[in-house]
């Protein structure tokens, strides 16, 4: 018997008719001859409700009472689904994170999994029971709730599939699986059959929304083969496996695309050593993400140096900015919240030349003007006007990708 | 310093502004010098959200699963009363059953607390921080979520004083305390500034609704001193102690009633040793409770034999006792949805006879005729006919208690 772990989100599970539906897949899976192990996130817009809930009574919520409320959204969902999963004549059992001791270390709201003790789950499987186990939280080792964070429930997955060994993670979720990119904004996009955790993460972190970064992170570390499927058709999604050799063919696997970001851009610093330090450190100190930094240093000794954090820090980052402004000896600092990045990811850049270059030329085409670019082993990133966003990513598409994909 | 045990239930934190309220009445009592743990229920409506959800999945949820979604709502509370504390200043830090390892047996919907670890709890305090447990839940030996059944916060907030050797346990609800009856019903009802454990028991078991009767027991098996007041109102309420002497002055310490039963009488029954007995063992086998039983044998060898179950279950005992019918070969069933338990309760009767005289006498002066009679040795129960129920326990309050009170 093979040993699947599913997980449903929240749209997944949001209704009763949804959970019941749910329990149908699950119960098929089972009969088909596997065993089964679920995890599931609170229903949609109960996470939302809580934390609504929170800061109508706090600002700024204590991170682990927060983590506490959190917590309490899953714990309906795995007793829900677990009575769904009885009602089709499917034993179940629900485990909340304390006990099958979800270990996590103790940073609330954005906890990681060092453990996971396997021995009652092992002991509900043989018992021929399917094991609903709740998303998103964990314990410390005190015994403190914690929660892993946004798309924590995708993480919990993998690391069950990682310390129980099983065959497959199963993400079921409201999409069919990777797409070549953004199917909203290009009618060529494609759904991938199989793509690289390396390409996985790239995309994930340039605007992809199907996984959380985390999840495939720890897919990577522990070589858990990923299967994101959708919850409502029954199809074949994509793979998320170990890179081989035939994804090299590929020069680019996807486009993806970030409206989330702005642009700070320091004028006319006078550059010396320590510069960045003395801007980024006070920023990484207001835990403050910081995505692409550019500096360009002029023939009069100073520097312009433009760098994008999300566009719900940019306020306070630009406040920070604003007020080591005067030991900078800057000329002034400038804000473009009207921004985008797009990104075209594939492990073929590794050993094809020429990928920057074509996307270069590519958007100057089209008059687009590149803000900003930054590259990775695997990924080009461009930073460009919004209003190009959309014709960037088919343009791009077409060019790497095309009317067939590379599937 | 005092170790106060505070208990406020649902409606007390039904709403953010009434959980910033209780935290404001927290802060006070720890200003005044005490340490503070602090028992919360769901906010009120919310369990029978959670309720309404398993039962649209299952008309018989499994009681394992109802449990863990059940004790969703206590820990949505605690994370918020915590939060609202911290708000005010007052550090704070919750407590979930398995936490603060409320071990109970593992009879899920109506666990019976068997041992609280008081580790952490202690440590809480001592670090300054008010300790906001989960009422209603705890665990079983193998960290099974259980919980404690109707009104189990108030047992959580008992048993906490109990283990802990607090001084008091106070209980805070949406009346002053505990009235001499109704005052809804008899304007002449007062509040009493004590009342013993088991005149509680038996107020709570015959109809007032103030105390559910399991914290009762509790609170009087280990001598815990229980406060019972207001949340709204800064007054003294109602405490619960140890019987002492001079309750025996009082003859009657309060008039309740219960309109929630059901008679059922068998008509004519051939009276045989074991009758009783093939009547009552299956409708024990269906978990259906019996208050009051009365057989009264006929000079034919027949009896007639009459019992009150509550409303809800009265269609499933007549049902069973209608299939029992030809082998007790009695003459029929008769059913009475519309009658009320009136009871008048005082340790005082123990020493004092002809209480139940007068009441039958104040009773018939009324034409109100009595179907059931029901003792104990500080208890008397009627079964009347229900369009009569103010009116007995108007005339009953002011035969034995009348308008100055007892208090």
């Amino acid at each position: 018997m093979a040993l699947l772990v599913q997980k449903y989100g929240g749209t997944s599970v949001g209704t009763v008719e949804r959970i019941r539906h749910v329990a149908e897949k699950i119960r098929a899976a089972r009969r088909a001859g596997n065993e089964v192990v679920v995890v599931v996130s609170a229903m949609a817009g109960e996470t939302n409700r809580l934390v609504a809930l929170a800061h109508e009574i706090s600002e700024m919520p204590d991170d682990r009472e927060k983590d506490v409320l959190l917590a309490s959204g899953e714990q309906v969902s795995i007793a829900l689904l677990s009575l769904a999963l009885k009602e089709v004549g499917q034993p179940a059992r629900s485990f909340l994170g304390h006990q099958v001791r979800i270990e996590t270390d103790n940073a609330y709201g954005k906890a990681r999994i060092r453990n996971i003790d396997s021995t009652k789950i092992v002991q509900s499987l043989q018992a021929g029971e399917v094991v609903v186990v709740a998303g998103f939280q964990g314990v410390d080792e005190d015994d403190n709730i914690t929660t892993l964070g946004r798309g924590g429930s995708d993480t919990s997955a993998v690391a069950l599939a990682a310390f129980l060994n099983a065959e497959a993670c199963e993400i079921y979720t409201d999409v069919e699986g990777v797409f070549t990119t953004d199917p909203g904004i290009c009618q060529n996009a494609k759904k991938l059959a199989r793509i690289s955790y390396d390409e996985m993460i790239e995309l994930a972190s340039s605007g992809a929304k199907v996984l959380e970064i985390r999840s495939v992170e720890f897919a990577k570390k522990f070589s858990v083969p990923v299967h994101v499927r959708s919850t409502f058709a029954e199809v074949e999604g994509t793979w998320l496996v170990k890179e081989d050799e035939s994804m090299d063919d590929v020069l680019v696997s996807g486009v993806s695309y970030d409206k989330n970001e702005a642009k700070i851009t320091l004028v006319r610093v006078p550059d010396r050593p320590g510069l960045a330090a003395q801007i980024f450190g006070p920023i990484a100190d207001a835990h403050i993400v910081v995505d692409m930094i550019i500096q360009n240093a002029s023939e009069d000794g100073t520097t312009d140096l433009t760098f994008t954090v999300s566009k719900t820090d940019h306020k306070k980052a630009l406040s920070i900015v604003e007020q080591t402004l005067p030991a900078l000896k800057a000329k002034g600092v400038r804000v473009d919240t009207d921004i985008a990045k797009v990104s075209v990811v594939g492990v073929g850049m590794r050993t094809h030349a020429g990928v920057a270059a074509k996307m270069f030329e590519v958007l100057a085409r089209e008059g687009i003007n590149i803000e900003m670019i930054s590259t990775s082993e695997i990924k080009i990133s461009v930073v460009i006007d919004a209003k190009y966003t959309e014709l960037a990513v088919r343009v791009l598409h077409d060019a790497f990708i095309g009317k067939q994909g590379n599937v």
